[in-house]
């Protein structure tokens, strides 16, 4: 122990070396304060080289490493278990922005790099990195590539997988594996970026990568509507892609009970919609066509017209009840903050049993409908909540037992946990669709992947990390 | 043998396993004629249930086994080598398309789909399957995965991976991996599915897949430019991707001695240009908007007035020297004749030493003025044919020495091989950008790819395939 502790304080120096429980205690506890690990040490290198050097010696002793970024993770990928012999490695002071190119619309970052800095950066160039969720302000460029994390615009830009160019790696014997191309087409041997992306730090730990920057879209057309089902939804979804030539960057389902829990959270602000019905959708159009920002007849940008053109020709065809175009950036607030409200919405009424699965886009009605059915018998007078990112058929849905305030009882969890997981998996969805499996969804792994793949993965875990040394106890059952 | 063959017959039928000289002949040489293989036997499974079945006679018995599709790789990757005991395995009677859903725009595919019939049933759904290039009519869709092929539209679609969302896999050992979904966001676990795609047949064989359709560009507008140079194609590339918001299709550079070779084959066609200069750029833009494909006041599609507009303004700086807009189908056709003859161009003067590699986009210049450097001493009198994909950074670039037509020497061969594949390593590029590894590249592989990527890349394979019998001497050096 002493002498790794020696060997560490060698690498990083002694001021970048936490052993005290105090100093640990951000580091061990997850964002949920949920999941309490308990380290040996945590160290916080400098550079790929200081990476380099505490992955061999995590190699020679046999010493279990966790990889950290911002530790803003949901599923527990990120935080130590209760294994005192493993240390976390922090990326946190490897934040630089080493190169932005407006030419290539590239950035080269190192893992550290706060996403919004990043956001901020680019915003500079016209640029934008178009992964965006909540935790952007702490969570970290590796810790987003590790969980190839999702969020609200993954219908337009891709996952994080599709915004990656390049990585440097360090792989679990300390070696530096070179991936750090910026190109477009490499087809030179197996997809191992791919392979690294979203293995949630089980296969070693990024260090930097080569980022895909998008031009900013030059106006914005956003809107609230209230529409008469969700394949009316779908519908409608296709006619703006349609229309607007993919530019929609959001397509966020909130049901009734969501905007009935935002007004009561919020009773000083007065609904965009004057009829929130069973189906709520806040979706968003960006332009990033100089000729769809140009002002119309009306004055008003054209991608709104387009906008507005498809939603008259719903209302006439009865797809949409009511509709609320933002006028300015403070009603486009005012709309989005009912949707970013979903986590103070759905913790109002306590403790739920949370679900982030997808299915095919033309499924999700199914799932919904099938779930309340099944979970009716198992949670008597069950109430749930609900958003999902329609566009790309994620759906985050919260069961809420009765009397959840005074906690849920684990047996009534995890029966819950299979009749949904089980149903996604009859609808050839997916029971971790953005936040990774970590530690929370290991038993769901176990349970629901195919068993031909969870041998495969198991492979590929063995052959790269034969002493599984990095990040144990995480993804794989 | 003979219990193999017999094997193989109880599997598949007697009609689909080929043993004879003759029979095997298409399948045991490569689309050049220059790869020329020595099978055993051909087998054409009817179904992933035969396709396992083979794996599990292969991997009991030691028998390598080459997947083929439409054997129109060029890379060696689909032909057999020499060695006798290998069995080809055919995918070309899995060739049903079993669904397409318009309203989730995906295909459900069989892998020895031929990728222009695929076309063809999805352009009845107003979609498009946007990977295209010349072996359209002959390749299938399960080598073009295996592949990860590449094309002219890259630059909007992505590459094959960008277009595939669920595959099944028979993998080694004759077992089948499901990975069969439609979905957009699945973080369970390890990114399996970009693993096997480009592979090349090494880690499995893809018999089943889910595919990205996308809308059909409901207007187009294609221009053959004569540009001052690379950094002002550069410049006029990202000013069109932002007046149109994304909609280049395509943007292929041709060298004046391209335009030169196509004229002398084509004496009877008259160039587009009054005056090709050193840099030429076919460009063209896919309306999916549809406000892109109104009318604007001269009556032609908006996509096209601001293709004009993007001109206009290049003409005026001094970036564009001379252009021509296609004004109907035929001129269209016969602008992209130009490029498509690239084939017939290259291969006009002779053979020559071909490569397909690609440099970060601003550094396409740089290569190819150093390559030409370097070369002038190797290759005395050296001539050279150049078309390249500029929008993603791919270049085709082939070497011709004095005297080729009589042979090109193996050692000239290797050095020139080297200079190029140095520079391009130099320039952080790829020696193989879309064709792949196959038998060609394997010593480019040894050369020229991450030590550590290459040992990460054996340990994967040794992982999944431990006997090696998948396409054995393929890929790894």
């Amino acid at each position: 122990m002493t002498d790794i502790l020696t060997n560490l304080r060698n690498i990083s120096g002694d001021t970048y070396v936490l052993s005290g429980n105090d100093d640990r205690k951000a580091f061990d506890t997850d964002v949920f304060g949920d999941k309490i690990g308990s380290s040996l040490a945590v160290v916080r290198p400098a550079n790929t080289d200081e990476v380099a050097a505490i992955l061999k010696l995590a190699h020679e002793t046999g010493t279990p490493v966790v990889p950290q970024g911002g530790n803003t993770g949901l599923a527990g990928g990120a935080t130590p278990t209760a294994d005192t012999t493993q240390i976390v490695l922090s990326l946190a002071r490897m934040n630089a922005i080493e190169n932005i190119n407006p030419e290539t619309r590239t950035a080269t970052v190192q893992a550290g790099v706060i996403l919004q800095n990043l956001h901020d950066a680019v915003a500079k160039h016209d640029l934008i990195f178009p992964l965006i969720f909540g935790a952007r302000g702490s969570c970290m460029i590796g810790g987003n590539i590790s969980t190839n994390a999702g969020g609200s615009n993954v219908l337009r830009y891709g996952n994080t997988r599709a915004l990656v160019l390049g990585l440097e790696v360090v792989l679990p014997d300390g070696r530096v594996m070179n991936l750090m191309n910026a190109l477009y087409k490499n087809n030179t041997g197996y997809a191992l970026k791919d392979l690294i992306i979203g293995a949630e730090g089980t296969l070693g730990i990024i260090t930097r990568a080569v980022l895909q920057l998008h031009p900013a879209p030059v106006a914005r057309a956003t809107a609230l509507l209230s529409v008469a089902s969700l394949p009316a939804a779908l519908t409608l979804l296709r006619k703006l892609q349609d229309a607007s030539g993919g530019a929609v960057e959001a397509f966020e389902f909130m049901p009734e009970n969501h905007m009935q829990g935002y007004q009561n959270l919020n009773p000083d602000r007065t609904l965009p919609l004057e009829t929130p019905g069973a189906v709520n959708i806040l979706t968003e159009l960006g332009a990033t066509s100089q000729l769809l920002a140009r002002p119309g007849d009306d004055g008003r940008p054209l991608i709104e017209n387009l906008l507005e053109d498809v939603l008259t020709d719903g209302f006439e065809n009865g797809d949409i009840l009511d509709a609320a175009i933002a006028q300015n950036d403070s009603q486009r607030d005012a709309f989005w903050h009912i949707r970013e409200s979903a986590y103070e919405v759905a913790t109002s009424d306590g403790p739920a049993i949370d679900f982030d699965v997808s299915v095919p886009l033309d499924q999700v009605e199914t799932f919904l409908d099938q779930a309340a059915k099944r979970l009716a018998s198992v949670v008597p007078g069950m109430r749930k909540t609900i958003v999902s990112h329609l566009g790309d058929g994620n759906i985050h849905y919260g069961v809420l037992p009765e009397n959840n305030r005074n906690g849920i009882a684990p047996a009534l969890k995890t029966k819950v946990m299979e009749v949904v997981e089980d149903l996604v998996t009859e609808l050839n969805g997916s029971f971790s669709a953005e936040h990774g499996i970590g530690t929370s969804k290991r038993p769901s792994m176990a349970r629901q992947k195919d068993p031909v793949a969870l041998d495969a993965m198991r492979a590929v875990k063995a052959a790269l990390d034969p002493q599984n040394i990095m990040n144990p106890g995480k993804v794989l059952p």
